[in-house]
């Protein structure tokens, strides 16, 4: 306990630790909670238990709960299934969670992970009534240290009326100078953000706050869940040797260098292939400015790959993170954790000119992608950060396997059931089949492109025959209207998107 | 002649003058051609003739036309049924052309009016042959002045192997000075964009060539299109005071001061009678942040309700151009036009917190929004510089009347027929209705907010009907496939989209 309260440096906040269960009483209906986390890195797990077990011995209260991005620690399945939540924002990645915004049991809002940030500021959004961020220590001066992820944490801390700050042990403190917290300040009255390369830093080593608004310290000892990301299979080692095939090409081309340009992917197993691919590659002196740092990012810092990482939270496999946050101070040099307003700000993901590698559940022959919704209706896990990259970086690549369900979804389709990226934003699709280049290609052109390169063989013939039968109605997109849709809802009724054989 | 001849102030360069037929001569099948023009508005307009004229006794040759947007002199119309197109972009708005690249008859390729410029740098688009910009003049030091448009000419110049200038004699020389033009330079290398305020002065005041890339000089002397956009309706004006009843709200709660925030708006009679509108209202001090800068703005300027104005070319009907270039002097100190690629960057948008108004040809329950479709196949004009808008700025607003061709066209539909903004970027909609307010809402309950207030009345009934379908399915965007696009459907082999009365 004398470790742990070592960890408050700022003597006037020694006094104000509670329990979890004493926090968790302040918390009121109708409150608007902002948590720290982001990819089940970094989330606050002492608090969010509390309060459901408070739920389960007293009557209804209903809370509005914000955070970075998806958390770990199983907390939004246990916030789901306690049924304390009136609305969820701006990300989520659990199964239960899912289930039951997908039956409508609360409200989700699904936004770009750079937005939630400037719509606090300019109150167009609940402001947060009590901030509780996951720290690695508070200093002398009463800055709150992060740990794992910086999250949408600054701009919680900002906006709350009051903040409980959970010091984790099981955080190395080493991830002290690690981070780098910078605000750009109100719409209107800001600065250009003064980041040109990935490594400069630009702020705070912590969460500059009056130490009076901390109305509780929390002590926990709990490590980050693991990610679950499974090893690449067969076809995802294809698409990430597409990607690079890719890569090479523009290299050749002279548009890139060796070093190409900073490096973001989204979460998952294709993100992670293509960066494990790049370990085997030529390329050298590469950088990252992403939002997730995953296992690969450290293999590549490890092989003299990766310069410099700049990330907004750091989520490993479980062996990945005892080997990382075992031996922190050998990377520090070369990572930064960014607010994710930062890491995904428009400004920057256009004045560096990132590659932005990220992951569509379905694609159309115009180049559409639908990232969150099956079958245009049930929400996955949210547009996450994919919007803010793509629709600003260098390069837009979309990843997704050409086929879903044993082949009985094809992930190329007609028309996407929900779209989340627009054809104005997307650059390149990748499946295990291949690539498909649509740069500065008109929509008639992209088709035959993304059907011979993009589509399993299974599906090339009936795509193009929704082409011609589309081509007949001509236009500068061609579409069938009434068969656009017929391939989801053929899925529904038969199980499968294949072409029914008539006997 | 000799007038003429004193435009060419770089004395090296006077003796390339050469008719426009000869100019035209030096065009060859295959080039792609970056001519100059936005929005009717400093627009090349002899070279385009006389190459049409060329193609009238000359075997067939093809050229990529690339322009900062929209055309006027019939331009796109001459180029369309000359036949000697084969890749147009990224912007028309003209009915012929529209016509024949709808039928398939050239390329056209639709993109945000930020990026052509980027891809262009990048070499990941067609490199400009030769570019044609039309202007005021030639300075001493070879400076190109343009006119009044600045477009995709900075950029254009920089990349064409060979430039072609077009001095319009009708063009007032008082607009010297009023252009401010700024390159970002390359992505990766570049700094911030140092403009904090809508009248900050960056760059230079003409586009900064060698002289040796000139290899033509053509003079002209004809007054730009006038705008065609036509007075407004009763419709119009009800959407406008919506917006302006919104706006008066916004202030009240504080989110914005009397002074607003800078305003842009894409072209068009509701854009330019929700500007009027601002004449009347307590609104003060306002700036403009803006592509085109249409008669209202000017309005605003003379009533005092406007203190400076940044667009990027300025269209105006035919009393209103004679009335200010009659006296430009009078508004040089309140006005700059700059590359499209700085009045519409991402990075200025989201820094001074733009409030965007933008047209939509129809939006959903949901939210989103197509701009650019009409029944998911034919091109109007192209989504322009709504996306680069509304993705980034404070307050993205589209409007659109509720119903169109005399009620047989809800342009509130279950789903809509194109993507060109999704719900995650859309905020507020706009109809003579009345307006929706979706910011921080899940997409259950913007369904009643855009069926209440956006939905003509005798689309509400069926509009819900669709919703209580589609909620069977559950989903947290709740959608029957089946029926997404009947409405659509049933107007093309009804030509309404009215429920049908069955007898």
């Amino acid at each position: 306990m004398e470790q742990a309260y070592s960890r408050i440096e700022h003597q006037g906040l020694k006094d104000r630790v509670v329990s979890a269960e004493v926090a968790a009483s302040w918390i009121q209906d109708g409150m608007t909670l902002g948590l720290s986390g982001f990819t089940r890195a970094g989330d606050v797990k002492a608090l969010p238990h509390a309060l459901v077990e408070r739920a389960k011995n007293e009557v209804t209260f209903k809370v509005d709960v914000f955070t970075g991005a998806s958390l770990g620690s199983d907390i939004d399945k246990i916030f789901a299934e306690a049924g304390i939540l009136r609305k969820r924002l701006p990300f989520q990645a659990d199964p239960t969670m899912r289930k039951k915004m997908n039956e409508g049991e609360f409200l989700f809002v699904d936004q770009h992970l750079s937005h939630t940030s400037e719509m606090l500021r300019a109150n167009t959004l609940e402001q947060i009534d009590v901030a509780v961020i996951e720290a690695v220590g508070i200093t002398e001066d009463g800055m709150i240290i992060p740990t794992t992820s910086v999250g949408n944490s600054l701009i919680f801390a900002e906006n709350a009326k009051e903040i409980i700050v959970e010091i984790n042990q099981a955080q190395t403190e080493s991830l002290k100078g690690v981070h780098d917290l910078y605000s750009p300040g109100k719409q209107g009255e800001r600065q250009p953000i003064p980041l040109t390369k990935p490594e400069d830093s630009i702020g705070t080593k912590g969460i500059p706050v009056n130490p009076d608004k901390i109305k509780g310290i929390i002590f926990t000892n709990q490590p980050d869940s693991p990610s679950n990301i499974v090893p690449p299979d067969a076809e995802t080692k294809m698409m990430a040797n597409h990607l690079i095939d890719f890569l090479k090409n523009e290299v050749k081309k002279g548009r890139l260098s060796k070093s190409l340009a900073p490096l973001q992917s989204g979460i998952g197993s294709v993100a992670n292939a293509v960066f494990h691919g790049l370990l085997e590659s030529d390329f050298e002196d590469l950088k990252v400015y992403s939002e997730v740092l995953q296992d690969a990012v450290f293999d590549l810092i490890d092989a003299g790959k990766v310069s410099f990482a700049s990330g907004c939270s750091i989520t490993l496999s479980e062996d990945k993170m005892n080997e990382v946050f075992g031996h922190f101070d050998r990377y520090k040099d070369q990572l930064v954790l960014r607010p994710q307003e930062i890491s995904n700000h428009p400004e920057i993901i256009r004045r560096l000119g990132l590659i932005s590698i990220n992951t569509a559940l379905e694609m159309d022959i115009y180049g559409n992608v639908n990232s969150t919704h099956v079958r245009g209706t049930n929400m996955m896990n949210g547009i996450g950060g994919s919007g803010d990259f793509a629709r600003n970086a260098r390069l837009a690549i979309f990843v997704t396997k050409s086929i879903a369900k044993d082949g009985k979804i094809s992930s190329i389709v007609p028309f996407v059931s929900h779209v989340d990226h627009t054809e104005h934003d997307v650059d390149i699709l990748v499946t295990e089949q291949g690539y498909a280049d649509l740069r500065g290609l008109a929509p008639r052109q992209r088709v035959e492109l993304i059907i011979k390169h993009c589509a399993h063989p299974m599906y090339r013939e009936a795509l193009m025959d929704y082409y011609q039968s589309a081509l007949e109605k001509g236009g500068h997109t061609p579409h069938d209207l009434e068969k656009a849709f017929s391939w989801h809802s053929q899925y529904e009724k038969e199980g499968t998107m294949q072409p029914l054989v008539t006997v």
